[in-house]
């Protein structure tokens, strides 16, 4: 199990790095063709709110589960990246003093403390705009029909149905406290529809069978919840160091959690049994599903 | 001429109630597959943001350049609403305290008046995000290879190389001003961009031989370039009541235009060259261009 774990975290850390490399790459200071010019303090902007040094979960689990049906490369990269771009967007947009109103970010000023407000929807906007950008126009390898299949989902995933949506549900809740199943579909929109797209893009990449993108999704939606119920708890147990940014706020803010209603011990129990499920619908997979396996486990028993 | 003019109100008219029509449909409560909710305020402060009343210009060039190369109906009107979705989420966000800071839009309170700022924000998020899902989603008419390319140049047009870095240049405007070089590259990003797109759209649609492609994209910026230049004359020359918001903000604010460079009768000089140049762009169509030729002189003369 130790051995798993170093495999785990060393395959996070190279891929982390690939990804910030094509990131860094893909917003370098040249205009595209079709593009007028690329301000510079957007850019810049855009850049704060994305090189910044995050555990690039989200595209770890893209080539993996990429990997996972053959598919290895810069299609696969990109489509990484441009999950990325979505993910930090949200950030830069949440961390904003009119919704979640965050002054740090893994231990550094948020977007509109190191520019300003502006700055910052507007680097949020152009994250956004652009990841559909870095798919669409990949050329290079994956067909117009799997982009545009990548393209719908992401897009599904993202907005006003997913992520987006569960964001204005998530604000609405700090006045009006959702029952349980109001919590979990809040997470499962807010955190868990991205995850889940990430575990499908793999299948969507292969255009593997219906049943097989299906059974990635639902990893994806298992390990999504995951995540969420461990930083819940998180925000009960750790301490802001090893967080990097402010802990127990949603004790303060009286915010509806599962470990609010249900407790530490339960939780913990649920997280056990999340990992089972994950690794259950691995198994057809064989040995080859190893590393997201593992990835099930650390997103469960992470401490930061 | 006077027959011409009704013709083209008439018709704008038209296209203007079938977008809306669309935007309506597109937009109700009903979760498409994939998504786990639509958010009850989310969705209204979406609403609010796109069911305005606009005059649907960039839908109507949408509409009509896809006519001049045959192509009608359904999805094309899906294009025609995917781009109103961008504009008018560029419209929530411009007008946001952090950036343009309006309380109104066309006599009506803006969204973060009615709402509250994350409500505009997110429904500004959703509304690009949605844009996407409109286009790629669409499996009844345009291939897959259509799509990607109509998302890949509206991503583009509409990104940090074009309208959202015009913004952002724009607000850098007001603390230095640019030159005239400056001023002309900020306004092509600004609402170039995506005026350029509704014009090229119809003709990626048809898939056009690239010199017809980018034959309406050189129409498009003639006219994107008239309509920034009537914008500004209309600060200086019309009253706020006509135009349903605030004038005079311009000269107010020191903001640099190329009227309060050159003067009014320089502009509406520029205007007429600019409409000459659109229809001679156009005149390989022969008659069948002549409502586009029409909406090129309808934005650079339009008194609102």
């Amino acid at each position: 199990m130790e051995n798993a774990a170093f495999d785990f975290t060393h395959r996070l850390h190279l891929h982390a790095a690939a990804v910030e490399a094509m990131l860094d790459r893909l917003l370098d200071r040249h205009p595209l063709n079709g593009e007028i010019a690329r301000p510079e303090r957007l850019l810049a902007a855009m850049r704060h709110g994305v090189l910044n040094g995050g555990k690039r979960l989200r595209p770890f689990l893209v080539i993996e589960s990429a990997a996972l049906f053959g598919h290895r490369g810069e299609a696969v990269m990109r489509v990484a990246a441009a999950l990325e771009c979505i993910h930090c967007y949200s950030l830069v947009h949440d961390d904003l003093p009119a919704m979640d109103d965050d002054d740090l970010r893994r231990g550094q000023p948020t977007v509109h403390k190191a520019f300003d407000e502006a700055a910052a929807i507007l680097a949020g906007d152009s994250l956004l705009t652009y990841a559909f950008d870095i798919i669409a126009a990949d050329e290079t390898e994956l067909s117009a029909d799997i982009r545009v299949k990548l393209i719908a989902a992401l897009a599904r995933a993202a907005g006003l149905g997913g992520m987006a949506g569960g964001q204005a549900l998530d604000l609405m809740a700090e006045t009006r406290k959702p029952d349980e199943a109001g919590i979990i579909m809040l997470q499962a929109m807010k955190t868990g529809a991205l995850i889940r797209f990430a575990c499908e893009a793999g299948a969507i990449i292969a255009n593997a069978p219906r049943e097989e993108r299906e059974r990635m999704a639902e990893f994806g939606s298992a390990i999504g919840l995951a995540f969420q119920l461990a930083d819940d708890l998180l925000d009960v147990t750790a301490d802001a160091a090893a967080m990097g940014k402010a802990t127990g706020k949603d004790a303060a803010a009286g915010k509806a959690t599962l470990v609010a209603i249900h407790g530490v011990d339960w939780t913990r129990k649920q997280l056990s049994g999340l990992v089972a499920q994950a690794e259950e619908l691995l198994s057809p997979f064989g040995k080859e599903a190893a590393l997201l396996k593992q990835a099930a486990r650390f997103i469960a028993e992470r401490q930061n």
